[in-house]
């Protein structure tokens, strides 16, 4: 099976033969990602868009900006990445995202949700300022990227910009879990209502005429504009009270239609929006019926689709399960305590909260600044709000953070999930950054789990403690014990504790924050070492580091997060005020983005390995 | 003349005597805000607003939360805090912003835009949950801070939660600057609209009847809504989309009507929006006529209106300036270079560009995150944007500037206004954390200039560099040059320099960043030590740092950001891994939230004066 893989190619095709090259496209990436685990589900939705997107604009001259990006599988494919799309995720392979730097098809870069229509519209306004008018501009944003702030601020700045944009809204009905939200509720109203089926029909007839179609079409766009808007259009109100000209919804997975549709809105200037409606997991029948559990399936069976066991499995727990089922514990003992999601409940395994106290579990939908206001007037009224937003994504809640809930002190439960180095999903997804946005908040408890049983008194001791936000962060990924259900215990806060004694008059002590403590555990075993635990970086536990301080003379500090305001930082700083005299080597994750790959190349390229440690003890 | 101020006695009154109290309570504003300057235009505007919740709603059982809360000095007045508010915004006062812990009447605290609808949310899920129905949830929101994202997040949220929950949106088609974007636009259409007056007399009409009327107010919102909604309702589109149901426009100024309407809603379950339409600066003639100069206009004439004299004018320019000519000179010469501002035009001085090149400045509205994802866009396609953006609200678009600027290394200058203390708005306007956000940020340059020579100058280079995204923070007020329009110069990306030479062999360097060098400059005068400045605190100028560490055996680091991850973190971390033996002593802002009160006195409280200075040297 050859694929098409260049959009020159592409457009000598007659349309005809489009839906040819999509099956083609749709049939390779199962075949990738069935053994290269992705984000499938998303990119096998918009195979359709994609090829007809390529087919009518001249890309890569016209931008094409895809909201998040991990829907973009096709788009790489066709734009003379066939090849290199086998290694995509792959430590010096391509990215599972769009990257400025690995295609002058990629238009933006990025992995976040809702960017797509601000970046879109900068580019709009540069190319009208420098007169290059012949220029197209088309944001691809899904429904749930829609839910997103952001997408609402870019929507009603181009609104106003009238600048000439194209915003396709893709609209599969599912935010990596089930869509939430007033406007999802808006979008399946749309899609399910009698007048769907007629305006799509009336659409599709009418530009399937191939004579003179786009200015036919035009014509029924007009003249429904200006005799029946009212009734037609009314379904777009949203989206004409911020000046698009909204159209559709119609069948995003009839490549020739969108052809067409295209073709004329192409030649329609101003703020559009096309809707159109398409299925998540299209042409894999178990992806199609279970969205969310295909989003990232992991490995599966090419043929069947059905998923392969997990090898990560090592016995020990996902952190995130360790989270979802002690919060139902603490639930049970505490009717004030509530569970709050941007729409990740399967992801941050809320959803076994959901399960046993449905009506205490809001996922709030793509929305992570709301999540955090929201979450503080909760806690203004008593509840206590156990916050889950993976560690990057929570950056978009800084503001939201220091402004809404720690000048409040407000006893808000920040679990941050995806701390570290979260391997293949790269630069745009690493948690590297949230000790050191955390400690410089004034009242914020900063803490970080070694392992599962830290993790669940780390919980236990955020749901006792009223004097202000408490916020959690743990990895992607497995713990390191077996039997992690323990008794719950208080960790009285700001206090550390020495995790291994190398024997009396050590000369060097490790200190670590987390998971990779572990790491450092594996290499101190044996050596004349030190090596303190510290569950808290905020507020550091200065009386054992004074005690620390005293008794060595090299200092070792160990972190999975920048080594610009983490652990390495807090240690240095309290040096300083103590007057310690001794030497400090940081080990942490350096002052630059790090690429996607497994997590352990990644740890190897930042010198995080037992081995490293190994040459220091 | 006195003043009703509490909601217990305004209850007492019948409703014909309100439109006296608004009168009282104007008044009293006027009188106190023209000797003790604060937020003038927002207060005017809300006053029968004000004065019909409380007399409505059991405050402080039913919650109101003021967004923004700059708009609630008639609140605060009349929630026993009339004398009090004579200490406003003063060091040891009231502040000028709702503060939870300042009175029970403010359900929510916070200064910056948009929270609202959020909080109130969260208020109501948490009352839902307690089973306390009958406690109502209000929040005031602003035009201007519906264009916010977080608030569209609120809204999308709240309306698929049904919540019970009123908003009130007080449309005065101004925010700080002249409002923006095609939300604005739609709120102008909807109150000029020939419907606008037919259904205000028609609302009117009905709910003035004084039998019954909430009966036959509520039958006449059902009967409008079952048969002639998308006539009359048309207008509130965008919020019945979001499952809100919307009533309005009316008269924002009629307390007697706002009374009827508000006890009418009051009975109506689930999320509903007032819209109404209010003056800003309402009874100030000067004020209304000049709604921009009046949000705070400093101190007035209490009779006449008019402004007087700035007694902050020391023959120096203020920095806002400095960058708003400075940029319009860079401009000139390259005409990639555009301007852009979330809805703080005249704050940040961009409106004098805006007047020579109106086609090269944006203001976007309230929509930090927005403006920086624009940029961004816009940096792709070869402008040079120049983002400017007050230090605390760009905590709003922390993820954009990580994730849709530096990871793409793309060329946005960031100038952040209002850096440092700033004095009477108070803590949640500080920008005492932007050294310590963005130095944590990789392929960030992060500069700050010691005078309006350095800022220029700082501009000049960022307009040059083209490697990636460049910071430059600078305070509030005034520099300390005269003559300061000297010819351009590149400061070299990195470098810092000796600002001061107290000679050879000194113990003691104080290293230095941004305006508040000038303290040390004027400590260090005829002391035997060295003062460096450093402009940029990355890259870290670490070859003289080398060379500092060399040659002094104590080092002062000087810095108005926290003390937690800026100037002495990184003097800090370095001296560690050069296993600096010396001392280093930090003077900076400590961690916890800072009050409001002059900025010398709030410098003060934090150990940044010169005295304290002269006791290290």
């Amino acid at each position: 099976m050859s694929i098409i893989s260049s959009p020159k190619d592409l457009r000598k095709l007659p349309v005809e033969e489009l839906q040819n090259v999509c099956d083609s496209v749709r049939q390779y990436i199962i075949n990738q990602v069935a053994e290269h685990p992705g984000h499938l589900g998303a990119s096998l939705g918009v195979v359709e868009l994609t090829v007809a997107l390529h087919y009518v604009f001249n890309t890569p001259y016209d931008k094409l900006i895809w909201d998040v990006g991990h829907q973009a599988y096709a788009h790489k494919i066709l734009t003379e990445r066939s090849e290199a799309f086998k290694t995509h995720r792959t430590y010096g392979g391509i990215s599972g995202f769009p990257v400025m730097a690995e295609s002058e098809y990629d238009a933006f870069g990025g992995g976040h949700a809702s960017i797509s229509i601000s970046a879109a519209l900068g580019m709009a306004i540069a190319s009208a300022l420098r007169g290059e008018t012949d220029r197209k501009h088309i944001a691809v944003i899904g429904d749930g990227s829609m839910t997103g702030g952001l997408a609402f601020e870019g929507l009603n700045n181009a609104g106003a910009a009238n600048a000439d944009l194209l915003v396709i809204l893709n609209d599969n009905g599912i935010s990596i879990d089930e869509g939430t939200g007033a406007l999802n509720q808006y979008f399946t109203k749309i899609s399910a209502s009698s007048r769907y089926n007629y305006f799509k029909n009336r659409v599709w007839n009418i530009t399937s005429g191939k004579t003179e179609k786009n200015t036919v079409f035009r014509d029924f766009l007009s003249k429904v504009s200006r005799t029946t808007k009212s009734f037609f259009f009314r379904k777009g109100e949203l989206f004409e009270t911020l000046n698009f000209r909204y159209f559709g919804p119609i069948d995003g997975h009839n490549v020739e239609n969108l052809v067409d549709v295209l073709q004329s809105l192409s030649q329609i200037k101003g703020p559009k929006l096309l809707h159109i409606i398409t299925t998540k997991g299209r042409g894999l029948p178990n992806a199609e019926a279970n969205p969310v559990a295909y989003h990232a399936p992991g490995k599966f069976d090419r043929e069947t689709g059905e998923r392969l066991s997990d090898k990560g499995d090592t016995g020990t727990p996902r952190y995130q399960d360790v989270f979802g089922e002690t919060i139902i514990e603490l639930a049970e003992q505490n009717k004030n305590i509530v569970g709050i999601t941007p729409a990740m409940p399967t992801g941050c395994s809320l959803n076994l909260m959901m399960k046993e106290f449905p009506e205490r579990v809001f996922d709030v939908g793509i929305a992570e600044s709301h999540a955090v206001t929201f979450s503080a007037g909760l806690a203004v009224e008593g509840m206590k709000p156990f916050c889950n937003i993976y560690s990057s994504f929570l950056q978009r809640s800084f503001d939201q953070i220091i402004h809404d809930v720690a000048i409040q002190k407000l006893p808000v439960v920040f679990c941050i999930d995806r701390a570290g180095l979260v391997g293949e999903d790269g630069a745009t997804h690493h948690g590297t950054f949230d000790l050191a946005y955390m400690r410089m908040i004034p009242n914020m408890v900063v803490a970080s789990p070694m392992n599962e049983q830290e993790l669940r008194n780390l919980m236990y001791t955020a749901s006792l403690y009223e004097d202000g936000p408490f916020a959690i962060r743990y990895p992607r990924g497995r713990g390191v014990m077996t039997d992690w259900k323990t008794p719950f215990e208080i960790l009285p806060v700001g206090k550390g504790f020495k995790v291994y004694d190398g024997g009396k008059n050590t000369d060097t002590a490790v200190i670590s924050i987390g998971h990779i403590g572990n790491m450092a555990l594996q290499a101190a075993k044996g050596k004349h070492i030190s090596l303190y635990n510290m569950p808290y970086l905020k507020p550091l536990d200065e009386v054992l580091l004074d005690k620390i301080f005293g008794e060595h003379k090299r200092i070792i500090t160990i972190e999975d997060g920048t080594l610009k305001g983490g652990l390495f930082s807090a240690v240095s700083e309290f040096a300083a005020l103590q007057k310690y005299k001794g030497d400090i080597i940081p080990l942490g994750i350096p002052d630059r983005f790090i690429t996607h790959g497994a997590v352990s190349e990644l740890y190897k390229e930042c010198g995080l390995t037992t081995e490293k440690i190994l040459t220091l003890l």
